[in-house]
């Protein structure tokens, strides 16, 4: 039976497992093992495994297996699961479990693992030994079915397992010829079409672009709408999506409107592209000032209505609904709400840069220097909380690739999932931003015995929870010291150390510009290198303000 | 509402909280810090601040509070909340959440919170801003009567809280009076008495006894009962109980019996109390011979039917049916069974004391001498795979408390725990024994801002999962260095030094033993500490093969 599911999970076009060690789920992984087209990955912490896995979907974009034994298991899986959901990523959760009749019974590492991933889940399908091969590969196949043709994401397989075992079976040395899934199409219908054609005679239209992987594509066709100047077109980094003729920075941009200006700056159509958005503050402005029409493009979370505003979900893929756009916009329009929109932006650019270049030594200088001395070509992984804030205040580079966990947008997996991408995509440098609460909460992803030579950590530590003093409710709270930045006094040097990283250190402008040329050198046969900058001693969030204060 | 909130957890009986910062939470963790009888910790990382809290409800049998915000913090309190389930242990959950109307809307830290942890919850309650304080109350009350009265386990309160509120509103000065929850009596019938009272003429019965908090009384009923020799009474050390009349080291007296020997020394009457039980061999043999009737005693899990041959399941307390045993059994029996059973544990015994006196420095030998060497009157907490078995193979003290994470067995939280419990009780010391997979896996535990002089952590590291090497079908599996064993080249120095911990290390039983002192000093200014025993370069697997051959 074990065969059989191996089998059907290539045939369904996984390559690659990360397996945790477990006595319930050895038949399983010795199977993967010996498949000989299968890599396979051992981590012992399935919660550092799970994001890892969920990485190497995230880079490739294509399935990967997270494979563990019963009982708890599987639930230190759930936070990366939830991330697969959310981001859309075919993340394959692969739990053993006991035979029906022996759940609740008062065995060892058993739990009621059918159904525990209901809320976040795109398929799920039990298995027993009893079932024949075919009756395995249906199954298989039609769970994979479901995540590559009609939507995307995690899928669970929960495997009943008698007594474990070791002993191997022969397969069949013939492999099946993979299955090469096609997204199932959709179209505009001839309504649909009348209502783009009727909305695009708007004179104020935003296109607004949340996460999602590189889309050459995409790229050329919204650098050719953007010389329409009544669109105006926002483009976070996560969206790896870039043009000098849209504005990256969102809120850069919106920093310092007058009610007017808010009024004025306000699109009457809303096309939204993509996953989640960064910008807090991109929503509270849309959502106070809602557009009449708003057009959710994408085959994903039809019913999302972050705006308050959704008038439509058209289920169709992002370049052919721009296609659509550029070959149905009227030719009429003399609007130049797009324009003005750029226009603004490139002040504050100005503002911001000529404020950069006094600024004293803190995170928001660190972020600049950092993301101004990375390789061309890296793929960025960005951490969450602060990190990936202040990130967005930074136009990016067109030859990075920027990754972000902004499914759940949770603190827990970030290294992990770049472990994850830089073991699944070796040939390129991975550069991992994260600050110290993030990095400690997931120092497991160093422990594995991997040689990691294409990943660099740089762990910017503020001593705690440095978002609490951006955000101004806990700032003035007297509970903030304790409970919410909650200062701690621990530095990677030793974490590094633990698990054999070779550990790099900066407190000021001038020592973090010394390492570069050492943190940045490639060495085949090294390993992963962490860079850890200090700023705990820094009033962060006053500079910050004062940087927002200068582009105003 | 926030304020109603804390007011009735107090009320219901809870007086700590574990609280990991958050936005969301903001409120919820202001206003238990300004509630003046609530003890409140702040611990980073969700996984450990569950099992921290955990181990403050299992040490000390009060509800204890886990307090985070929303999205994947509470998928992260999973694997300790399912612990709680199947242990039995008040943990409350307290997660902020958005208002229902954003859910699946994207927005950031935003997942379907409701009815995450359906499988393994006793009660779940939805709060939010628009219910008056007397609805708030009467929602928790009732969940707290449902874990106080009626049954046992964790509860999850979610909070539905639009944006996070950081001032703060004045409260009630007068404090309610707390509530005195007594469990809901249960007696058994006349039917149910005649069914014990024919039951008890048999002439073979066996009395087993899983994980239970101390309970002197049960105790004393027991040490009675041991002197009618048709009761075989078998206690694992995390039953508590302890008395040289009975069975504790279960496997040792199992070993080497003939077949014939089996059926002997199989019980016609099998009556269970407590959770769960350690041993496999136990449980293997009672399913092979069944015995004519089970009888499963305690309020929890009446169904559970661990050995096949369940016949009856009384709902009374564990000291309320052995003393109705007392009352009831018959006079004439003149059956030897339990002296049989004593005897032939007292044989493996005294072959374990001789061969454990030659043992070489092994995992075995090293977890003798540390049993021995824990001071009177600890808290000995087992970490899970290899360490908790090999404690069962010596006789528990009396003066000890014995815990361990036996409800779904999992490595993943032994060490928040036991920090957990020496936070709970700091007027005791607290000794961790665990492996180094468990200590890895788990190190986050030590990234906290507490000192706790009260605590000891003995890592065994043999440099992977030992456990593997003890199963004998991964032992001779291919795979078994690579996936099951997993070796590791990491030590703990690091890690402790990392988190300001104390650490000593030992190779050998000279170095183990010099180290004793030191380690043992208490200084009430100092911090936890931590003694890492190397035994990676030894078979450890062939020297238990030996003693179990040595003792057959």
């Amino acid at each position: 039976m074990v065969q059989a599911f191996v089998a059907a999970c290539y045939e369904a076009g996984m390559e690659t497992v990360v397996c945790s060690p477990g006595s319930r789920n050895s038949s399983l992984v010795i199977a993967f093992d010996e498949h000989p087209e299968f890599n396979c990955y051992v981590i012992h912490d399935e919660r550092s495994a799970a994001f890892i896995g969920m990485g190497m979907a995230q880079e490739t974009g294509k399935p990967v297996g997270i494979v563990c034994t019963s009982g708890s298991a599987l639930l230190n899986y759930y936070p990366a699961v939830a991330e697969a959901y959310y981001q859309r990523i075919p993340l394959v959760v692969i739990s053993a479990d006991r035979p029906e009749k022996w759940i609740n019974q008062g065995d060892g590492q058993t739990i009621v693992q059918r159904g525990v991933y209901t809320n976040h889940i795109e398929a799920e399908e039990q298995l027993d030994e009893a079932m024949t091969p075919e009756e395995v590969r249906r199954k298989v196949i039609g769970a994979f079915e479901t995540i590559s043709r009609y939507s995307k994401g995690p899928v669970h397989f929960n495997i009943a397992l008698e007594e474990p075992l070791y002993n191997t079976m022969e397969i069949d040395g013939v492999l099946p010829e993979k299955k090469n899934w096609e997204r199932v199409p959709h179209g505009l219908s001839q309504h649909d079409l009348d209502i783009v054609k009727k909305g695009l005679t708007a004179e104020k239209k935003m296109i607004l672009i949340g996460q999602m992987p590189k889309n050459p594509y995409l790229q050329e066709l919204l650098k050719t709408l953007a010389d329409d100047p009544s669109f105006a077109i926002l483009v976070e980094n996560t969206s790896n999506l870039v043009s000098m003729k849209w504005i990256h920075c969102i809120d850069r941009t919106l920093q310092g409107m007058t009610a007017e200006q808010e009024k004025e700056f306000a699109p009457d159509v809303l096309i939204t592209l993509g996953g989640a958005v960064v910008s807090k503050r991109i929503k509270a402005y849309l959502r106070k000032y809602k557009p009449e029409m708003h057009w959710k493009i994408g085959y994903d979370f039809p019913e999302m209505n972050t705006y308050e505003a959704l008038t439509n979900s058209f289920r169709v893929s992002e370049s052919s609904f721009i296609k659509t756009v550029l070959d149905n916009r009227g030719d009429l329009i003399t609007s130049n709400f797009g324009g003005k929109w750029k226009q603004r932006d490139f002040v504050a650019q100005t503002k911001a840069e000529s404020f950069l270049q006094h600024a004293p030594f803190s995170d928001l200088k660190a972020i600049e220097l950092m993301l101004d001395c990375i390789p061309e070509h890296a793929h960025i992984h960005m951490g969450n909380s602060s990190i990936v804030r202040y990130c967005q205040l930074f136009d990016p580079i067109s030859s990075m690739t920027y990754f972000s966990n902004r499914g759940t947008s949770g603190i827990d997996g970030s290294t992990s999932t770049a472990v994850g991408a830089a073991l699944a995509k070796q040939d390129v440098l991975h550069v991992l931003l994260t600050g110290d609460v993030s990095f400690f909460y997931d120092s497991n992803a160093l422990w594995n015995n991997y040689r990691i030579p294409n990943l660099r950590i740089i762990l910017i530590n503020n001593g705690g929870g440095g978002i609490f003093n951006i955000i101004k409710g806990p700032r003035d709270s007297k509970q903030n010291t304790v409970y919410f930045d909650a200062k701690h006094p621990f530095h990677a040097t030793h974490i590094a150390r633990a698990f054999h990283v070779d550990y790099f250190s900066a407190g000021t402008e001038e020592e973090l510009l010394e390492a570069m040329e050492a943190f940045y050198t490639y060495d085949k046969d090294g390993g992963m290198k962490l860079l850890e900058i200090h700023t705990a001693a820094i009033d962060n969030h006053l500079i910050l303000d004062s940087y927002f204060n200068a582009i105003s």
